[in-house]
């Protein structure tokens, strides 16, 4: 999808703010990177915490990052009033997640109005620089209108 | 599949000792449950710390825990000198993941001579032990033969 | 999901009367089998003009017959004027193709307002009756309400 | 993936004469169109007797050649005495399938020694030429070496 256009003018503070307001992003040492209409980046220092029984990132905490950039790629289309939902996604680990830190870059492949199909390539990238493609991953998210992307007490 | 039989008499102790070498599930507080021949539970306290910004727990925790259980299913029918590795999954989310605990419960579907199909139910469990579905996946895991399930410099 | 409740009385004569009109089921051979509300049976013979080079059932004729399954087995809890329509879905193939004729069994795993869950069971039956499982299907179908199921000009 | 090497010069004709096949393509009315190493796809005239119920292209059948594509890509760098076997995969519709033809587009993602992920974009193409897109696939194949690509008895 080439150039979307955001129907909230705020969408990058919008994002920015809704990330900041995961502590399970903030549990795994995962920050917001790069982020434009219909795209966003999720970085990870590679580091032991977020190890499996190999020494490489845990398939669940790539997914966990690659998932978060379905997400804020979706959201940053989304109305101003409007929230979105993860319904659900497909992965594919394509080589081990290791180096220095991990990128997981969605970008929006179609915006209806009730859901949205996004791709997210997960990258390694050693202490150089280097990328290795690390996962891919097809992603359905549905836009939830009149829903303040807040905690709430019910849903 | 019904009564899958292990190829590795000792494989209980080989998945408990293999689970509790992973720092991640550590990091989110997951633990292990039941396991059997082709299946394995992941059981994990609902807490803030794996929450995302509705005050539900994250997706990408849901998805670890499921994708744990998946493996450790596999992982109990395979020879004593292999280890498995997740090839890719789906996950769909059923409803949102909050209550007291979480319990994602993987069965071995099919156990090929190279790959695995497994089946995870994720449920949600209140206070009073109810249990609601929220989340189903279907993974696909390759059983990696004459490779030890330890840390490794290269692959 | 046990017992769900159909919205429409009539959802049986609804749901044979538009299997009836998909010339591709048709084309395959496939015919819709036993249905109940929130499950569907597509059935399908085993012939050559669907095989593949090695010469079992082509996986996407296989595919096709378990997608309308599942999308039969959400139709039939959907409201009079509503249609479906199959968002995603995901297709494990488990084993071979082949023998007298193949069963694809559809059960809706959650039935939300918008969208619907549905796993697929797909198995290849020999000439003596016996069962071998082939493919496992995990979809995900939106309910379409307002809209007739019959052709339209524009979507 | 970028330019990656067939093992076997003879892979186009190895490619075409596999196609050629397969019965359920001539069913449908599929045939191969452009193919590169790691790259095929598969064109289909929209008709009738492919349709659903609304009178777009069933989805199965999109699934079909998206299927079919993936594989190709896949089988077009196999080595010369290997054939490819689907593992799995995912399919998100996009839009409805109509227009005058479709062509679904697969490309190897990461060609592994066992397994091979494949994405494929299925587009409608109209009568004037113009593409939009249809559905996205990402497809894990086997590789069975030693197994010639005809059919055989047993598995």
């Amino acid at each position: 999808m080439t150039n979307p256009i955001p129907q909230d003018p705020g969408w990058e503070a919008r994002v920015r703010d809704s990330f900041a307001r995961q502590p399970a992003m903030a549990l795994v040492g995962a920050s917001l990177g790069r982020v434009a209409p219909g795209e966003a980046e999720v970085l990870l220092p590679v580091r032991p915490e977020v190890g499996q029984q190999h020494g490489f990132v845990h398939g669940g905490v790539v997914a966990m990052i690659a998932d978060s950039a379905a997400g804020y790629a979706a959201f940053s289309l989304s109305a101003p009033d409007a929230t979105v939902l993860s319904v659900e996604y497909k992965i594919n680990f394509l080589s081990p997640a290791r180096g220095a830190s991990l990128a997981a870059r969605g970008r929006v492949a179609k915006a209806g109005r009730t859901l949205a199909v996004v791709e997210v390539d997960v990258v390694a990238i050693d202490a150089s620089g280097a990328e290795t493609p690390c996962a891919r991953m097809l992603q359905t998210v549905m836009n939830m209108r009149g829903r303040a992307d807040a905690p709430r007490g019910d849903d």
